[in-house]
């Protein structure tokens, strides 16, 4: 396994010399000790590349590499996002790692009704510093092509707005009550209302008729501000647009909130069984099994 | 949602009276203080039950309740278990936990040649009690019909007869390697081998032709002593045979152990895809992809 690091925003090509600078040349160069000649690999603009150390400068903490070859894409086409109650404690960090790990490609932490943790606005942009730095870290180990967004959403009209950005294909509410439709009735619903192939990595699907054409009940609006940026910003124009996970935090959501995810933002409540997952486990459980349903877990 | 509480080796029918004791009639009458005639769920022999409080000894910490009538299945048609390389700290007891949480059968926690904690036999009773008592505490709180047996493996003699005793249909190798058959393909030809309904509850399987049936390498032996005492403890008749998840410690198991894993027990290399799990992590995501295909997590 090469140490993978990342280049933000930087669009690569095979031959071309970059400069790993900052907390990733430092890790590189001083911690893992990399030597000339030595492969490693580098995701930028959601790719992934592998290269070869040219140079260390240990005192500046850089490291100069030559792009060797594009690798296979370690990501999955259909973007699957979580918008997760605030739990207690240090919880979400295990969350965003975790989450990472499987193949999230973002996290909104939401101060909801019932979380318990209330941050100031400053405690806010540490914990988002730390939880950045957590998924970062995540992302190199297991191999990621790009690192997931972190954002946080103390108030409604923010969640919504970031879901009005990501323009999604279906915003799911992970619910606890048995009687609602379950996850994989749901995702196949949604796969067949598509009308296309639906797996197969670069297969053509539909983007139009989202959560309208899934036939549940209480995706009464379309989420708006979903326009061609939303989806440039979302993933593949070639796959079906990003799928949202949301779950509540140790409480559950409150009665509010679930008719505003359903009447605001299209939110369908699905149900993942009988047993009940922890506000710490359940993304990942949903997560897993949706990238599993859309063949991004090895086919 | 009921307060949940497990009668051992209980076969009970409605209307019987039934007394709760030791740990669990503590938290009942002392911690929750239930009061009369309030509803409290009950599994015993691997079915829920509703029960309505008849009376309360505080002092002796017992409850005495009437089974009210039987509740539908929390349980999984298809049993899933995890074998665990032994993590390092305290990585087993959250591995335990969670994977109560999404319905995994039992556990067997196995001390590979990779891994990093040695526990002598006196240590490892006191880790295997501990991580007995997540697991009750667990299958309560996520409502489950059965408390996951826990079992600790210092040999490969002892992991070889725990499988055997198991009579599983298939084992799976988590594997890093992602040139070997994925997940997804592995459980469709292994569902597809068995010639009949797969995943509705009741539905009849055929038992036979299990690991040989799947068409893949490296699956040259049947696990010995699959009788019909493995099959009744593993699970109800009408279903598959269990499914054994084989998760390696924080290094990966030794190559040894997967040669032994594939030719002693008839562990099949599956990859969960080209993104690198942790230990923690990788044995809560395969089992939730598992139970999803197997139309386990609500339908």
């Amino acid at each position: 396994m090469n140490p993978r690091v990342f280049l933000d925003r930087e669009q690569l090509h095979v031959g071309q010399l970059v400069m790993v600078t900052g907390q990733d040349g430092h890790h590189l160069s001083r911690v893992l000790r990399v030597q000339e000649g030595e492969t490693i690999a580098i995701g930028a603009s959601e790719k992934g590349y592998l290269a070869i150390v040219q140079s260390i400068d240990g005192k500046a903490g850089t490291v100069e590499c030559r792009i060797e070859q594009e690798l296979p894409s370690h990501e999955s086409v259909v973007r699957v996002y979580l918008i997760q109650g605030l739990p207690k404690a240090d919880k979400a960090e295990s969350i965003v790692q975790h989450g990472t790990e499987v193949g999230l490609a973002g996290y909104l932490l939401y101060e909801s009704g019932r979380s318990v943790v209330h941050l100031d606005r400053k405690k806010a942009g540490q914990r988002l510093e730390r939880w950045s730095k957590v998924v970062r870290e995540a992302a190199g180990q297991s191999q990621r092509d790009l690192v997931p967004d972190v954002s946080y959403a103390a108030r409604w009209v923010e969640l919504k707005s970031w879901v009005e950005q990501l323009a999604p294909g279906l915003v799911l509410l992970l619910d606890e009550d048995e009687e609602v439709r379950s996850l994989k009735e749901t995702l196949t619903a949604y796969a067949a209302s598509k009308q296309g192939p639906i797996s197969a990595r670069g297969a053509v699907a539909r983007q139009d008729g989202l959560l309208g054409t899934t036939g549940l009940e209480g995706t009464t609006e379309m989420p708006r501000g979903a326009g061609d940026a939303g989806v440039a910003n979302a993933g593949p124009a070639d796959g079906l647009r990003p799928v949202v996970l949301c779950v509540g935090p140790e409480g559950g959501w409150d009665d509010k909130e679930r008719q505003a995810f359903r009447e605001q933002i299209g939110g369908v409540p699905v149900t993942l069984g009988p047993r009940i997952l922890r506000t710490e486990t359940a993304g990942l459980v949903a997560a897993s099994a949706v990238l599993y349903h859309f063949h991004a877990m090895g086919g």
